[in-house]
């Protein structure tokens, strides 16, 4: 195919994209190609007045009166509610707050409480460092009854047995974008008795997730990647029904039967709300509760689809630069075992990802050579695509990654 | 002193006060007088404007970049610093992060780690629940290897023996106001080898705080009350330089040394950060500094001077009220005994915190039967305590509490 043939294909593609009217309701500047969605969403833009009506209105003047007034404080339900719409969760399994690595200890622990005769966390060498630090985190204070655990991630099946408590995976991998299969998994886990925990953090919102579907135990994710939660937005944490019973081992006062009674003795809420701790972070949660409305008005298959050609898109027209200038494909070609972004290992990654940002083209990177491209269906176009590798075609013709202003230390992202 | 007399002092008072010019510095509805902002403090007139500045400016327009470009990432070591100021401490003491729940658990396990031969948690019977409900998730965890321990609030000295690891402690207690002797009993349970976990969120940014001067193990607190950080704002987490070797349980990826190496296993900050767990809350954190920036404007002589004058004159005017009906002080008279509140009991405490909405006085009710009146001497004028005392009086002398519509279930505060 010509490149004009082209073009005019991926042109057509966008003026035929049904999810081409939510580009609009986020605040993306001219030029800007925004392929890190997927460390830090983009800002709705219905975002910013509602953040200023909660801290003028709800605090400035309900002060104190809103936690009931204004409903500050079912948020966590409220949201986790409208989380469960897009995760295949029944109203009252979720609630938002603290952050993900707060909520990993949460769901550990509770698991870990529902199979006292066990003593190992398994999980795959690999998972996002936080996830595995977590599980350290308890088998340092544990004193020796629980085990962290983690081997290769194609071991993980093999490493399911009696002796394993639960099992804590991501379904869509960090740096990959390798998509597990949560219902199969969950269902090896239990044949021998084990729980799972799932980090949904790069799956919510970005892939279907259907968590009662697969029988899932608890799950966990974050909420400023595709959710466009925010800076550092609270979490989530999903516990089924079943295992409502678990008492909490980060008993605060948000998760008592009743906190304002001010009572001597942790009594944990009947439901979901257990899994409160302290106080709700409540400009963090309005800001989350925008970016997951706005999602809802999405079609998920819709999104899933767009995101699946936006990256065959991407590998199509990266053909030529692997070929050329030493790109290796890292993530799934598999539509099924792929997430919401494409990653390719490349020796001089950390520099041409620098390099691409005088391009106006931010895209991430992942130690130790991964560059790492998300693809973020509410704001993302084709046309996207194309003008990305064209201008990480010049940097790789112009080997602009030489230039010493791109040896900086990597950015927090 | 006749009325007019007593009234044109409390206009000396107010004209001649060296906080005056803060009042303005916050927003407040003409005509309410506000005595919960140790529920939640008001919200300072610089804040909307700031966190208008980090969505729409930071988020939107830096998205990704912001965390560095924006000092993100430092923000909690930043007000950390900030608020060693106001506590005692030294630079490089202090995190902001996660809820002063979560931060409980933090310090109690750092400290618990600090005294392996050791298994009691020692607190006082009514301290502030979620305090010892933290305590009570912890000894649940460890399957008797450690004891959560109550006893009455005259026990805790002779309470305190080899067998305890950690005291945890409230330095002004949430309901009476009552100040603990810091430097005192943090002495005393080290003679017996102990460690101190003071918890300040009635104390930071109303009383003096001198933390290294107390020589003070940990500290946590809240910053929602007298530091106006708005509802649900970050607490924080002190640990003296000694103590910045313990390992944190909550071994989150923002607490690693290096957590952009994304390395596999957990390897602690050097300093005060390994206290960090996931990522920090950026909206809330935002609004957290505006409120600290304020405070550090006070001079803090000037605002416990004030704190105390008011509680003066409002158990002054309200001595009538006593006798009449049937109010009776919970509050320490001493002022080195009193925090910046003042607490009634009466009977009917709940109704009578109703109805006094009514008439625009916003106060607290703590069960059973506790009427709490929170000073805060950045905002509140002399002239509001005898408008609250006055609206008081009317709201007795008509029995206002009888009505229907004052025995609803208590708000959340």
């Amino acid at each position: 195919m010509n490149p004009t043939d082209m073009f005019t294909e991926v042109l057509e593609l966008d003026a035929s994209d049904p999810l081409a009217r939510f580009r609009g309701r986020f605040q993306l500047r001219t030029g800007l190609i925004y392929l890190d969605g997927n460390s830090l969403g983009a800002l709705p833009k219905a975002t910013p007045g509602r953040i200023a009506e909660v801290v003028a209105q709800e605090w400035g003047e309900g002060l104190i009166t809103s936690w009931l007034g204004a409903e500050w404080s079912t948020a966590p339900a409220r949201i986790g509610d409208k989380l469960a719409v897009l995760l295949g969760a029944n109203p009252g399994e979720i609630i938002s707050t603290d952050s993900t690595s707060v909520n990993i200890f949460k769901a550990l622990t509770a698991a870990l409480s529902l199979r006292p005769d066990r003593s190992t966390i398994l999980s795959e060498q690999t998972n996002f460092p936080t996830d595995v630090y977590m599980m350290q985190g308890i088998e340092a204070f544990s004193d020796g009854r629980v085990k962290a655990l983690t081997v290769a991630p194609e071991q993980v099946i093999d490493a399911l047995d009696e002796s394993v408590a639960v099992l804590l995976l991501t379904q869509v991998h960090y740096k990959s974008g390798r998509v597990r299969d949560m219902a199969e998994i969950t269902r090896r886990a239990h044949d021998v008795g084990a729980l799972v925990v799932w980090d949904l953090s790069h799956s919510a919102g970005a892939i279907d997730v259907d968590l009662n579907g697969a029988n899932a135990d608890f799950a966990i994710g974050c909420g400023y990647k595709f959710l466009n939660g925010g800076p550092g937005a609270p979490a989530y944490l999903f516990a089924a029904k079943r295992h409502q019973t678990a008492t909490p081992v980060l008993s605060g006062w948000f998760g008592h039967a009743r906190p304002f009674s001010f009572e001597e003795d942790y009594d944990p809420a009947p439901g979901i709300d257990r899994f409160l701790c302290g106080t709700p972070p409540v400009l963090g949660l309005a800001a989350l509760e925008t970016g997951v409305d706005l999602l809802l008005e999405a079609n998920m298959a819709d999104v899933r689809r767009k995101s699946l050609r936006l990256g065959d898109l991407f590998m199509q027209l990266m053909e030529p630069l692997c070929d050329r200038y030493g790109f290796s494909l890292v993530s799934e070609r598999d539509p099924a075992a792929r997430g919401s972004q494409v990653a390719y290992a490349h020796p001089q990654g950390y520099q041409i990802v620098q390099a691409l940002k005088e391009y106006d083209v931010v895209a991430d990177f992942r130690a130790p050579d991964v560059l790492r491209f998300g693809l973020t269906p509410l704001y993302l176009r084709y046309r996207d695509i194309v003008a990305t590798v064209e201008r990480l075609t010049e940097v790789c013709a112009l080997e602009a990654w030489n230039k010493p202003e791109y040896q900086r230390r990597a950015a927090v992202t």
